[in-house]
């Protein structure tokens, strides 16, 4: 096991226990991204697959974000699309375009081929990254490692690229509920490896995205999604925190909190505070929810909105962030604007300390 | 005032006034559309615009699904987009793509330069399609107009293109406000004699579309797109009976039943029939809501999920339908399994008549 310097900052931990805090931690989805200019710079000499793929670069670009705004979490650069390329699919990426999968799932049969790879070989270069951001860090924010779900993996592996609707990945769980079922489990199984690797890599909590789970009736979830991220989520409990973010399953925030093990969930902006509260009894830590087009607008707003927001979920059991990921087209100066809000919370003349 | 002919068949009127019926009538959401051969057939020799523009055409193509399938309702086959081009939008569609809007609106002054047009006279071809509809259909079925909400119609504006998150339309909203309600209400005023004509032309019942108002948060919903959506559907309450379908907006079903003078409500399939009602107290007709994916698995499941979409829902006030429109690449015949179980639901044996 490798030493990591002390915690600094626990902020992020102490809330995903449920802890006395003065603020919400605060991190951003996606902070390591293209609405950075050093992250661009970094885009123009490298591929996609050299930046997710060289531990050095990966843990580079994870730091841009603390430099700049010294937020209370990391979240490693990496892609959701590195489990199906353990399992087998072939991803190609055009800069500009979404990612491709060349062999994507075409029948049941196709289906039951998939099987548990040894994803620790074959994603060391993510561990490798995670300890060396662990490093750099150097105690002064936690840090994150994700995967992305079984039911969302799914949806890119049989459509083969992103679309509105994955109409042909429900398809096929629709005509082929058993070969989705193995598919699924298999990619529950391997993600459960991956991510206590890297918890064992320096990892100190670890996300599940389910970016496509609102694309499912709500009976469809409890059948598709539902049962493999708490599959994860129970199976990780004893390593770290994790943190269940379904956009869109607002429907699920109940199950989700009564019946897994995870510590957070995440909340997408068009949930209430007061809806999800009400939903999980006030009894689990919530992340969220600013809607990620306003910042675009003006900071005044940003200002205001985050405060607001803020006061909505309350101090505690509760994780500042957006409801879904920074978009490319955010001013540097907006995204300071959420990130110095959360920060001073509490602190401004006026307010109760 | 023009005759038309006596109605056979009025369940869905009936079902819209809340009245007693033995089985809930059935329409789709883009039920004259590309999975009909037929359509195909007339999409390969007329432009979208003049299929659009040709009253003949438009009442060819509505016509389409009610010889196949004689369901209780016609849609009109229109666009949403033709409030917009009325509006002085210039609207390019090549097929396969989305639509383009040429100029959209760039700045505040843009906004605040659109007026009421006269849009009896710029949509006349809509009107006089309802009118040749509702004589073909002999009574055999209700005919519904519609209409694109004003903030659905507002994201195509200013995006100028379909869009996943209608980022840049929203960024407008939040930095121009006052413009952004400049240009809403004068959708709104547009979109409330457009559909007093439709109906004055032969119009039963209207549906407004807001296709995109899940994209807001509930307190964005709130202001830009609720307070549209019920002058709407208040204006109209006198003339037909209105359908207001705010997709995604699950949060909004309480609201749109309690302060508008709505006469149903559009449900999508991420919404259980037991919240709906739940949020509705059962005092309003609703409508929806299988996944339009469901259609591309087995008939089977079709027959199973839609019988017990029926009794979720209950037979009195309600309107089977899609969550959404059906997609192009629907079998026929699963199509056909949708309004087939809707039909007979009830008279089978074994059922309770």
């Amino acid at each position: 096991m490798t030493d990591f310097p002390e915690m600094k900052n626990d902020l992020l931990l102490r809330a995903l226990r449920g802890g006395e805090v003065t603020r919400p931690p605060v991190w951003m989805m996606r902070q390591a991204g293209r609405y950075l200019p050093e992250y661009m710079e970094l885009r123009g000499k490298y591929s996609f697959f050299e930046r997710v793929e060289t531990p050095e670069l990966a843990a580079e670009i994870t730091m841009q974000p603390i430099r700049r705004f010294s937020p209370d979490a990391a979240i490693i650069f990496s892609d959701i699309l590195v489990v199906p390329q353990a399992l087998g699919s072939h991803v190609t990426l055009e800069e500009g375009e979404g990612p491709r999968i060349l062999n994507p799932v075409r029948s049941a049969e196709d289906a039951l081929g998939y099987a548990v790879p040894d994803v620790e070989d074959r994603l060391h270069y993510v561990m490798e990254a995670l300890t060396l951001t662990r490093k750099a860090l150097y105690g002064q924010a936690s840090l994150i490692g994700f995967a992305g779900a079984p039911w969302t993996l799914l949806c890119y592996m049989v459509e083969g690229r992103g679309s509105k609707d994955f109409g042909k990945a429900k398809a096929f769980c629709y005509s082929h509920p058993e070969a989705a079922a193995h598919l699924l489990q298999v990619i529950a199984d391997t993600t459960v490896r991956y991510l206590k690797a890297q918890v064992a890599a320096g990892a100190q909590a670890v996300q599940v995205f389910d970016s496509w789970s609102g694309l499912l009736s709500p009976e469809d979830f409890n059948v598709f999604s539902f049962p493999y991220l708490k599959q994860i989520a129970d199976a990780l409990a004893g390593d770290a925190p994790v943190i269940l973010y379904a956009k869109g399953s607002w429907y699920a925030l109940e199950a989700l909190k009564q019946r897994t093990k995870a510590s957070a969930l995440g909340v997408d902006w068009t949930v209430t505070p007061e809806y999800a509260r009400e939903a999980t009894r006030n009894e689990i830590t919530l992340q969220g929810n600013l809607d990620p087009s306003r910042l675009l607008g003006p900071t005044d707003g940003i200002v205001k909105l985050t405060r607001r927001m803020i006061e909505r979920f309350g101090v505690r059991r509760y994780i500042a962030n957006l409801g879904h990921g920074i978009t490319p087209n955010v001013p540097v100066d907006n995204a300071r604007a959420f990130f110095d809000t959360v920060k001073e919370y509490g602190t401004g003349p006026g307010s109760i300390v």
